[in-house]
């Protein structure tokens, strides 16, 4: 297979667009990826877009508009998860040798044209008895906070410090920093998470142009290697189980890992699906930074801050940096590509050379997590 | 690349099941093609599946349900032409060698998801105006009756000839025959179109499995080689334009005859896209096997029925086996390995040794047709 490098990123701001079209925001990321990777827009082979809630081939528009119209364009859709996949059936296609480079596209609208809409979650028995995302999330807290002592404070920890990264990230959703108390008296949403520790609906684009390595020496910017592209399905059954461990975050990291030829401790720089304060907490567990039951004190200590031990959501994570769907497992590839090139300025991660991005979604029929990618970069 | 290929399929039925669910009908299209493969289920490693009305993950809930939860899953859309788009991510999966096994699957519930409700093309000024899709190819049609005095007669005559097909087909949503006469004096839809030159609405799924030649050693049936898999998409703008042809087809049909070494003139049996008769005729000439404008003499004269000189849609096509839009690409490739094997019973096409499908979908913004693929398969 072949070396696959990223040499272009682009983002939309996210934040609450509703007077923007989806396709406006798609442009805006792709004209600054291609802009961003000095690459000749006609290089371009085939590009894959992920979206979840607009309509039929979303991406076809926003091709249309970039006047790259013609070329193979696959839509792909796996919730959350949307954009990491986009990137992984990307990278397959320059990894096979089939296409030169392509272009990876997440785009999402939910302020226009989901909120409300989206049957969040599908169609379990869980979810047909009221268990939206905030209310499952809230019981693996409260299971995290039962096995491992974990406490409010160190929940609360996890958006303080997602605040604070996303204050210094010009492209966040929200950039106001908040101590642990103003967390735990925001609004209770489903105990014992509030309001500042779920993450918002909100609009945006974020955009990737990887190539092969022949072509990445036409590039303009330092190139960023995916050492490891991987997408998992989740597997367990509604029932007993253990739920503050992802068995589909476990097996993406260790393949991770395995193709990139590296461990957690050699990681500088992370992303990781902060959809909710706990979460974060639970997938720093899974994905080996620490051992299970440790992810919380780790938040408090500052082990996870730019700065610490092991920077963990420099943009602001889901929490601050936002979630639009369909666009966040891009996003989360252009904070690290801007982190490994040092161009992320204020909320630069000093020294960062290898970074891991990690993106799931979807709760269906007792699936949890329908879908989870992990990425390892290096610059 | 890998050579790839096809060692089993698998269909349910299409028609209108609005007591089944969506993924009751997938799971029977991929049990079937298992055991038509003859292979483990365990030995594939991910899966493609192409759908468009059936929500987020949809094809998350028949993994689970076939016990193959936890491989990499990707939803892909691209309109009607998402069930062709599925196969060929699947086919670029294996090709790269990455997986040695995978599994394609399209699906669609139109009777109870989409109907009423589906953005039929998007929004394009044509569309706002009510230019849907009967309305547009009536305008197709009526440009190629002026240019290449294609008669109402030969537009019937596909219909005439896609239904004799259909009712042999077990699993056509259709098995009745009709006469030239029936066609021109069934409802008029937009002229001069009626009800049986339009395809109609239906739900159904149908699967594939393919594989690296390293593990068809251990399948079950006669390997159909997948010689060429392209997927192209539009590039035409609203405005003054030839509608009688399509530029995507033609660029994926000389891309997939250069990758299969071989020309129109040696394919044995075609499924084509017929959404409306005259879709098949325009198609039949885009892909090489009449020059412009003969397609409609040649149904006429029945060189595209089965015993003819080029069979095109033997399974019925769109017109009669039905067109649950996510699903129909692929019940054409499995029409195309049943004649190829020599299994289409009834219907078979004497000597079929190579075949071509097409398949393509979606209006958006000017954009004629937002995704086409052809697939040349071999046995």
């Amino acid at each position: 297979m072949e070396k696959v490098g990223i040499v272009g990123v682009g983002m939309h701001r996210f934040g609450k667009f509703p007077n923007l079209t989806l396709t406006e925001m798609g442009v805006e990321a792709c004209v600054q990826a291609l802009r961003d990777s000095g690459l000749d827009k006609r290089r371009i082979g085939a590009c894959v877009v992920g979206n979840v809630g607009g309509g039929m081939v979303p991406g076809q528009k926003v091709l249309a508009e970039l006047g790259l119209a013609g070329i193979p364009l696959i839509n792909v859709e796996n919730a959350c998860a949307s954009a990491g996949t986009a990137l992984h059936v990307a990278w397959s296609f320059v990894a096979s040798g089939r296409y030169e480079a392509a272009l990876a596209l997440g785009l999402e609208q939910m302020s226009r044209t989901i909120e409300g809409t989206i049957p969040l979650g599908g169609d379990s028995l869980e979810l047909q008895m009221g268990m939206m995302m905030p209310g499952k999330f809230a019981l693996v807290a409260r299971k995290h906070m039962e096995l491992y002592r974990t406490s409010l404070q160190q929940l609360a920890a996890v958006s303080v410090k997602n605040h604070r990264h996303g204050a210094l990230n010009p492209l966040a959703q929200y950039r106001k920093e908040f101590t642990v108390e103003e967390v735990l008296s925001s609004p209770l949403i489903a105990d014992p998470l509030t309001l500042l520790q779920c993450s918002p609906t909100g609009d945006g684009a974020a955009a990737v142009v990887l190539c092969s390595a022949r072509e990445a020496a036409r590039a303009s910017q330092p190139i960023v290697w995916i050492e490891a592209s991987v997408l998992t399905s989740g597997t367990y059954e509604v029932g007993p189980r253990d739920m503050t461990s992802y068995d589909q975050t476990r097996r993406a990291a260790a393949a991770a890992y395995e193709a990139a030829g590296c461990g957690p401790e050699e990681i500088d720089v992370v992303e990781v699906h902060d959809g909710f304060t706990i979460s974060e907490i639970i997938h720093s567990e899974d994905l080996g930074f620490f051992p299970k039951g440790e992810g919380g004190p780790a938040a408090e200590s500052g082990a996870t801050a730019i700065g610490g031990r092991i920077p963990i959501n420099p943009s602001g994570g889901l929490l601050a940096r936002g979630h639009p769907i369909g666009a966040t497992g891009l996003a989360q590839i252009a904070e690290l590509v801007w982190q490994l090139r040092g161009q992320a300025g204020s909320r630069q991660v000093d020294g960062a050379k290898v970074g891991l991005a990690h993106c799931m979604g979807g709760l269906v029929q007792g699936l949890d997590a329908a879908a989870c990618t992990v990425h390892i970069l290096k610059c």
